[in-house]
């Protein structure tokens, strides 16, 4: 893949207000930013996103990957966020190397296929913030099948859980914003054979659980953006879903799972509730879903067969 | 006003699946219902939203109010959802009766002025929920403003966050949804003179504080659903928001506070945090925003001169 033009264009993610408590008192109180992002795609005006504005890029790219408005990463040669416009500018290599805008090409190579039909429907979805798809929101459900594989032990859910709970994160100081954790399974890591060693070494012996790995951690005050940014970076890098575990504080709508399933990853984990819709995609695609991962415990709600007890509570 | 010819479609709002604890167990677990609802205004769709589906008919209507597709009530003649095909058709008293649609008028009456331009932009806000907005979001700003009054007493606060964590919820059953609720100011009702009897009436003696009286409380998968579907009753029954409170389980994002000042509610209240810019377009439309509202406790953010301490904690 050649590389991408980005810029790094984070916006300070709080600001303090004074506020004043029950008993009268004021309180400098941290709050979250909200900021207006309008995406352009070859000049041309998609959608104007309410953000955190902590990743602005990797939201851009994650956007256009989860709407199906972009079918490859390879379409794209810049992304281009500018605050002064409150505005960030996708540039296709199209345009930049031949001068011809995705959009005079439209339906003539595959990347740019049917981008004004994907525009025409608008979804309007349950999700906290971006919560719109374009296109029937079922769409491709039909073709969307999870491989079996892999496996989660409830050592990894729990450690997940513990690491997440861990995090130094905006909604600790300020609130007012959902996280959305992307993890290595670390059951995927761990071949099958016992360890032979009288002392493991946790470095190299392949035997002993590395725990799960957190490769990234996004929070924004919608958790639809917090998820697209996550999809934007693992296309920005290549990443691949199949050996994943996605972990959001927000509920499990439809258009969380359905994101999932776009991105590769078979088990998503939240600390919240789900929707009906939510459940039913989850059984048709073959995701492994878990609710109301609090302290130690959750309910598993679909894709059973994924969850190895291993005895964590030994 | 004519009357509405209106459907009354609510679906479950929850079912019940099995769900498996950490223990093992399998535990029946009642889930939130999610469905699609297309909105068709004289037979052109406008836009697909998840919803519960509790109160459709009043959602659709404050969905139209709140994107500002249509400025009166009386251009419509009738509101009628059909879960067959997951829609609900509006259809305007035009088309009802002089069979020319909105859409054939565009700009010819003030009721239909600049359809078309007001569905091109497309905001996708932060909300939980149905978070677009259609033309440019802050473009009314400026021209909202919210009258000095009504006063907001603590005793009042106090009753309304009583109220609201009494209210039996499809939250404490299923979870996965937000709750918004719509109550009369008791401090607007109170006349300033202090009652002269030796055992004042609380029926008749208009100097005992009635408390705030509950209007509606929806809940919705999507929070800006649950506050259209408030907003499309009050449109429909003709109540003003002068008088009144409006509180919210979610965050206090731009666009809530954008809904809240367009429906002319002065006092906005939330059990969740606040972004800044819900806090800016809070402090320029001279909404008392309160958040953060939980137990006895508060962060009162904006408009302080409508709170009036008398001394609930005596």
């Amino acid at each position: 893949m050649k590389p991408i033009e980005l810029t790094r264009q984070a916006r300070p993610v709080t600001t303090t207000v004074d506020a004043i408590n029950d008993r009268g008192e004021i309180v400098p109180t941290p709050i979250a930013g909200e900021h207006a992002l309008t995406l352009y795609l070859d000049k041309r005006e998609l959608v104007t996103l309410m953000t955190l504005g902590d990743a602005p890029e990797h939201l851009a790219l994650g956007w256009l990957r989860n709407q199906r408005i972009l079918r490859s990463i390879d379409a794209i040669a810049a992304v281009q966020v500018d605050w002064e416009t409150d505005s960030v500018a996708i540039t296709s290599r199209s345009l930049r190397e031949r001068g011809v805008s995705l959009w005079d090409l439209d339906g003539e190579t595959p990347l740019s296929q049917g981008l004004d039909e994907r525009l025409r429907h608008r979804t309007v979805t349950t999700g906290c913030g971006q919560g719109t798809v374009f296109g029937d929101l079922m769409d491709d459900i039909d073709a969307l099948r999870l491989p079996a594989g892999p496996i989660l032990t409830d050592t990894t859910l729990m450690a997940v859980m513990d690491q997440v709970r861990k995090m130094e994160s905006i909604y600790k100081v300020a609130g007012a914003v959902h996280g959305c954790a992307l993890l290595v399974n670390a059951a995927t890591k761990v071949p099958t054979k016992v360890s032979t060693k009288a002392t493991p070494d946790p470095g190299t012996d392949p035997c002993l659980d590395p725990g799960p790995t957190m490769l990234r951690f996004v929070e924004d005050v919608g958790r639809h953006n917090a998820v697209d940014a996550i999809a934007g970076w693992m296309w920005l890098e290549g990443v691949d879903g199949a050996d994943k575990i996605f972990y959001t504080t927000g509920r499990l709508t439809s258009e969380m799972v359905i994101k999932c399933a776009q991105m590769g990853i078979a088990v998503l984990l939240s600390r919240s509730g789900l929707t009906g819709m939510g459940h039913a995609i989850a059984q048709k695609t073959g995701i492994t879903l878990i609710g109301r991962c609090q302290g130690r415990h959750y309910l598993l709600f679909t894709g059973a067969q994924r969850l190895v007890r291993d005895g964590h509570e030994r």
